[in-house]
């Protein structure tokens, strides 16, 4: 049987409730498949301060670079709001990203039958949205040097930051982008600011020269105030987005919260060799933290993320993903998704019906 | 009888026949209230490429900087697409906002009754929205140093922006954007990235420092991502909204996109002196253009804050606010909002009908 390191990060509020439930459902589906798990569970974020004083211990990080693939919960709170940026939870995390290198982030945007009605949009709107933002994770405006705060000329002071790419950067996002539009429906759109910013007319002549590799790829390119503005006229004529750290940080933001339900939404970071970060995309949501109201499912759908895009067990991932539509089907639903006539259920009876399924 | 000077920029694409609209309701609006115009119309955008081969022309500069108050069409188009960055029209309308130092850009969202289906927000989300996003129009990533194209250390190609505030400003927008919510009901949410980007980290610094000028306007700060979210999910809970430019870019689309009806929606931008520029929102739309189809009324909507913000006449400006209203309740609607139970009109059709009603 094949066995897989996994480093668990369940960091703050919901983040350990969530990533309890996806990690029985892991080793459920896992054992199904003829796989085994050794996790390691390991401190990130808000509660690694309280404990160590850093956001990120250099042991998590050694840890995780040394697993098969890591699942994180959710980091922040209150709290740490407050701390200065070398002591802020979202520090640690971008720390991680850096750390293993992950600088695809993959945030699918899908809106399930079983739930379009948790959409603000209109109906005939949101059925049937199904796309993919592939984001640049670690590089752009949030590692771009120089950056900090100082004076200008006239002795103002100022703070500034970078936005920069290099031709690696851009390439090989822009391939994984093209890879990811060709596993799906083959249409790929290019978001950036090229009217305006050297930055990403920089970024679309490398996304041009890519895709020369990919002529089965139709390729289109976007401004990034028309795309915010595409993705509430009509979010279906997206397939796969491909965009810059900054622009996919808001717009994958956007694109999640037209399906109405961001308790559902996984994502995937990745590398180009080492283990992948796994991570739903909601937050830690410190108001509901211990009361067993989260929904486990965005967390649950990330774990199988991590089995197809980060250990290449699909069958294993499969078995999730089925067992999740099951228990919508049947009608289970947490606080954030309910409407009538389902029943409402905790994260732990969530996750009970999604083992049940498995 | 009051006399002013506007500098009339019919741009490209539907731009002039819009401007033409507006021309006339201005002046009709201004006679029955004992104001005179001289209207001066200067090329601009790729119009002007094509005639003098630059997107803005210094006469065109020096003439707006003279008059009381500019009012621009839209400029842009495939044509002139693949030009290089200072022969592209949007570098045109750059120079245009930077050599008339208007930095405050005032872009209202306002879902009027009449036209609430028009949204792609089911109705009870959409109705009663109106909002004002302020956006800093100036400075930040758009206009940062150093920029442009050079090799890092690896000798890798790079193309690099700078994002940078410095004090006065960020101070200057801040107050613009207080005293606009304190017009309003009260309530500023300052948009940025503080738990990433230094220069947000500056803006959020200072916008609380100037908080301390206006104690009855009710500040909040929220993360950019949360804030394309909150737009979908609520786009009530916002009052007046205060950003950077690239932030405001992004945002500011849309806001206006979930009103669902951008062929309205007109915007200011202002100075600390010197004239204003007011322009549509939307663009020059050349796949409609010189086929009477546009919607003016958003050209209409911004003669009226020319009126209101530019030149301090707030009874004319009613007047032209009141007489799209009258005429949308009349029930003529162009082609971008029609729906079943109106009557559809194209552009001149819909300007003579506001005529009527100023
Ligand atoms: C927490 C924050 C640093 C992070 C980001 O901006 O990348 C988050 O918004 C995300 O999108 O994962
Ligand atoms: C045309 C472009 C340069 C411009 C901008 O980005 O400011 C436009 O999108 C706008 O918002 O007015």
């Amino acid at each position: 049987s094949k066995r897989y390191s996994i480093t668990l990060l369940p960091g703050d509020g919901i983040g350990p409730e969530v990533i309890s439930v996806a990690k029985n459902v892991l080793i459920l589906a896992g054992s199904l498949e003829g796989i085994e798990f050794n996790f390691q569970e390991m401190p990130m974020g808000g509660s690694a301060l309280d404990l160590v004083g850093v956001p990120l211990p250099d042991e998590t990080l050694l840890a995780a670079k040394k697993s098969d693939a890591v699942l994180l919960g959710a980091i922040g709170g209150y709290k740490w709001d407050k701390n200065e940026k070398h002591l802020k939870p979202e520090t640690g995390l971008l720390q991680l990203r850096e750390g293993l290198e992950v600088f695809a982030n993959l945030r699918p945007a899908t809106v399930l039958p079983q739930l379009v009605d948790a959409s603000t949009l209109k109906k005939e709107v949101a059925e049937g949205v199904d796309l993919m933002v592939v984001r640049e994770l670690t590089g752009g405006i949030y590692f771009g040097k120089p950056r900090g705060f100082g004076t200008n000329e006239d002795g103002e002071e100022i703070g500034f930051n970078t936005e920069v790419y290099a031709t690696y950067e851009v390439d090989r996002i822009a391939r994984v982008a093209f890879e990811t539009a060709r596993k799906r429906h083959g249409k790929l759109c290019s978001v950036d600011k090229a009217n305006v910013l050297e930055a990403s007319m920089f970024w679309r002549k490398r996304v041009i020269a890519i895709a020369a590799e990919y002529p089965d790829v139709e390729l289109s390119h976007m401004y990034v105030d028309n795309a915010a503005m595409q993705l509430v006229r009509n979010p279906k004529q997206f397939d796969t987005i491909v965009t810059n750290n900054i622009f996919g940080d808001i717009l994958s933001d956007e694109a999640s919260m037209i399906t109405g339900s961001i308790g559902m939404l996984p994502s995937a970071s990745l590398g180009s060799s080492g283990p992948g970060l796994f991570e739903p995309i909601h937050g830690s949501a410190p108001d509901i933290a211990n009361q067993d109201k989260a929904n486990p499912l965005a967390t649950v759908l990330s774990a199988a993320m991590l089995l197809k895009y980060g250990l290449g067990e699909e069958n294993a991932a499969k078995r999730i993903e089925n067992a999740v539509l099951d228990t919508l089907n049947k009608g289970f639903r947490t606080g954030d998704i309910y409407s009538a006539g389902n029943k409402l259920v905790g994260c732990k009876e969530m996750g009970e019906e999604v083992l049940k399924s498995v």
